[in-house]
């Protein structure tokens, strides 16, 4: 299959197309199945084709799919509602189309907050090495890998970079407004923070009235077996942001946030952000995800996911150096780099979809329903995978 | 209705909600119906429920939604290939999420070729006074109207703004890369630019190798009659950026270019943009509009429809002093601006969407596909609204 001459040279795509899913397998062409450990990088929370959504999209777009914000949309009402309840904290949220726009909007709150709140305007963000938070001009520049930021000058200022969440700390200053961060680096190589650490920063900022936000794009939605990994981290963010997980893949961010007051009306806004389809699908998935993690299967099937993974640790130990991440948000690290893409192409051709996180990184994101069965499907490709390897 | 208490006060909601709609007219709870001449700010390009674009979602929906862009996606190269025909030029797509993320595209896209391109790096977008390019940081200060650039500092450089397209030539200098401009103004009070000085401007940019941007993400997917203003205006911009019109409400954007090779693997992505609904919709909505445009139709309604304006100009001298726009895209201008949102709220109690753009206009934009018969029912109401004023 070769590059459509149609589309713009900007992904390395893989020498596959898929045809249809269901739950946790992808078919191509040829009906071959493959087992995903990858979800769609993250968006396929509820695998595919699963029925109750099917029913919410259908009937959704048999009445209405869209209309503008300037009339109340009852769906994007109880979407809201839906999302706030499940994260415990006492915010209000805003709707968009990304995860990139999601983080706009939280820098744009921010910013608007350090503009507005102090005496001396505060605007620097501080955001950690490695990080991602999309690929909007701000956004970019917001994300703390200097290799990123070579062609679209001039970026906008402010934004600062650290090594990590102690040098965060000591980098507050007084034009510091907020520290934003990913709990778990999805591109960053599934590099988790430290709790303490977190706490401590959380101390810190609360104290100067500065801005923890955390971006859940990756994180959130019972990635971690918690709605928001903010909940098992146990810190009270000013700002959360969430997009992939959220509706099965019709596009969707969110921006939410205690701040309840500060935009105020034309700060922002959005034409399609939270119309009838996104948020009524949004409200299903979240509905079943939700009974899903009520019922103790999710954390039941996380831990029998990463006994697994364990057990890759302990088998080749020649292979793997450690595991990283959290919940179905892991990476194996692999020892030698030069072996990354070998086994990504050799899972393909043996029925499994996994991804790749840093340059040595193994990253693996199923979808949050995924069986036992099919991970043992999965899990037994991988092997094949490995014992041919070694 | 109050506004929802978990939802940040961004929009003044009109004290109104619909449950339903079909072709142009939509429908409250109450069962009473409203003819639609705002199209969800002109994006449900069909009206509703469209019977063959309800099940081509259905269809995708049961096979997949979403992948990720590491594999091919065939509805998304069959779109890009639909695209790039329906507009006659030769150009290549790259798909995202709204207009905001396509005008972000091609502001990434400029840069890069003004930073590369020459010995000296160009930068500097010019775009012109009461613009509208989006909501993200970067879009927001390409938006010329500087009460929009408040609160969100620091802003990105690089962005002139030209009063109109003969300043704009006049501030092309050595640091310039592109001008970026609406054909017809949306937000900026439905105003058309004049097709001489947009060749001028075209011609000076082509002799210079600088850009010239269209942002069709309002006037695109045949709202003037052709599939892109700039067809009309028998132009060949650089880039194109479009949005609203293209998938029923899907949240989808497109930035097009001729400039095939400026982007490269890892320049730019998106996790949700182009995937399998999103695309197969769009592909299914330009197919209908298309062959509707073909037969004869499109053109027919839209004299219709401009008639009809010009008929409200000439009854009510006193109360109207031009209508603006072209083609489904037009304004009538308000002699008193006090009158706007009386006349606006009284549509809405009379069963008639109508929208606002700047301070004094009414701004028309219904579905591509509303018919003689609901344009008659709708004119019939606002005709009323105009008697009861005067």
């Amino acid at each position: 299959m070769k590059e459509n001459s149609y589309l713009l040279p900007l992904y390395k795509r893989l020498d596959l197309g898929f045809v249809k899913g269901k739950k946790s397998v992808l078919f191509d062409e040829n009906e071959k199945d493959y087992i995903d450990f990858a979800s769609g990088v993250g968006v396929n929370s509820l695998g595919y084709a699963n029925k109750k959504v099917l029913k919410t999209i259908n009937k959704q777009a048999k009445r209405v799919l869209h209309t503008s914000n300037i009339y109340h949309i009852k769906p994007q009402e109880k979407c809201a509602k839906r999302i706030v309840n499940l994260s415990g904290f006492d915010m209000k949220c805003f709707f968009c189309n990304s995860g990139a726009e999601a983080n706009e909007s939280a820098i744009k709150l921010a910013r608007k907050y350090g503009n507005t709140a102090f005496e001396t305007p505060k605007y620097k963000i501080i955001t950690i090495k490695n990080s991602f938070h999309g690929r909007t001009i701000a956004t970019l520049k917001a994300t703390a890998q200097e290799d990123k930021h070579k062609y679209f000058a001039p970026f906008p200022e402010g934004f600062v970079y650290a090594n990590d969440i102690k040098e965060a700390i000591s980098l507050i200053d007084d034009s510091t407004v907020a520290v934003m961060l990913e709990l778990i680096q999805g591109e960053g190589g599934i590099f988790m923070q430290d709790v303490l650490l977190v706490k401590e920063l959380e101390k810190v900022l609360k104290e100067k009235k500065l801005l923890l936000i955390i971006d859940e794009v990756q994180t959130g939605v019972y990635r971690s077996g918690e709605f928001l990994i903010s909940q098992h981290f146990g810190i009270k963010p000013d700002i959360v942001t969430l997009a992939k997980g959220l509706a099965s893949g019709i596009p969707i961010g969110v921006m939410m946030t205690s701040l309840k007051d500060v935009f105020t009306f034309g700060d922002h806004g959005s034409t399609f952000g939270g119309n009838f389809l996104s948020t009524a699908t949004c409200n299903k998935v979240l509905k079943i995800l939700e009974k899903y993690s009520d019922s103790g299967k999710l954390k039941q099937n996380i831990k029998f996911f990463d006994d697994y993974l364990a057990f890759f640790i302990n088998k080749y130990p020649n292979l793997f150096l450690q595991k990283n991440g959290f919940g179905f948000m892991q990476g194996l690290v692999l020892k030698d780099e030069k072996k990354l893409n070998e086994i990504i192409n050799s899972s393909l051709k043996n029925g499994l979809l996994v991804l790749k996180s840093g340059k040595n990184i193994i990253r693996f994101l199923p979808p949050i329903i995924i069986s036992k069965k099919e991970m043992i499907k999965g899990f037994n490709r991988f092997e094949e995978v490995l014992e041919n390897l070694i």
